[in-house]
């Protein structure tokens, strides 16, 4: 194979693995598995949101917080926008939206919405999550600043 | 072609039509158009949410039911997060989010937020739908189910 | 190369770039960036909206509008669904959902749900839009027939 197919191939490749590791976090949260949220982090990866920075063992307890637990037993979607992708080499940034829905009486309310900075690393098995900066869109120029390039 | 690369191709391949399967679903419903979203479903497929099973036949019907007719006339989103995809050969899983936004007054509000499991077949004319199972993400276990592995 | 390759390459590139294209639409407007906004239009796109056209110098102004400055000091959101995306040599047409959550006390609402449509065209320095269409999902008809083929 070519240096050049290789070369196309791979960035192809790697938006993908990108865009479906994203796309697991959602699903992993709202079923309550902290394991397999915690398996999308590289091992030193942190996660980092309103004034909370969790490490990989803290987004594995994520999902027994108290707001978390509320969330699962009233009912929860975690749903994350297409993501906006750039890679450079064997890291990548990555940028989404998430909203968090909570069901309340006959409704879901949008109780986060947020922006989203994901910073990823290609491990040996896979491009796994380096940082995760979240941020309220509640007005907050420090939310703003996590859409910028 | 190499044997190798035909796979990797086809890898992004179907991963690419499977996503794009999947976003014709929204269109075709808050359009009113059930022919297009039945022509998702694999001829003997099913979709079934809350206590509703239908064969391709009933999705096509789908629209005229009076609570989708009721959602057109008020002015409704179908919107689908971007999926989780696992394939298996001429099988693959997906998962969604979906959520039902639906006018009302001055603003829209999310009727349903439902957890969404596609089962998908290739087929000579393409990937098609097989199974999809839809529930509400209202604190019942079984939704939650829908989003495990 | 061959072209058959070449061809099956370009066409997962093409989707991918456009996938990429639309995904940074949400963040360049809730960032406040109005040039990173219009960058995504051909010179002579535009972007038609409620009673509105704009050129891509238009765009970049859309950013300064009291109602946009007015979203950003609350707090918003502009989410976009995953688009479908039909590619026919060097024009496509996508067909995306979009959302405008705005920070509202407690919670966020959906103060905007639209259909839109993405005519897109292949410039020497990769894909713009040539002409979005958005129209909101409060019951017209005008607004679905942006969703159909």
């Amino acid at each position: 194979m070519s240096v050049e197919l290789e070369r196309r191939l791979r960035a192809l490749e790697d938006r993908a693995e990108i865009a479906e590791l994203i796309a697991r976090y959602g699903p992993a949260v709202d079923a309550g598995d902290g394991e397999r949220a915690a398996a999308l982090w590289a091992p030193e990866g942190t996660y980092q949101f309103d004034d909370t920075v969790l490490d990989a063992d803290g987004v594995r307890t994520l999902v027994h917080y108290d707001t978390h637990v509320e969330y699962m037993r009233r009912g929860c979607g975690h749903v994350l926008s297409a993501p906006r992708i750039e890679i450079d080499g064997d890291t990548a940034t990555a940028v989404t939206h998430s909203v968090v829905l909570v069901h309340d009486g006959d409704r879901w309310v949008a109780e986060r919405v947020s922006a989203n900075r994901w910073e990823l690393r290609r491990l040996p098995e896979g491009w796994r999550v380096q940082r995760r900066l979240n941020r309220l869109l509640d007005g907050a120029e420090a939310a703003r600043e996590l859409l910028s390039p």
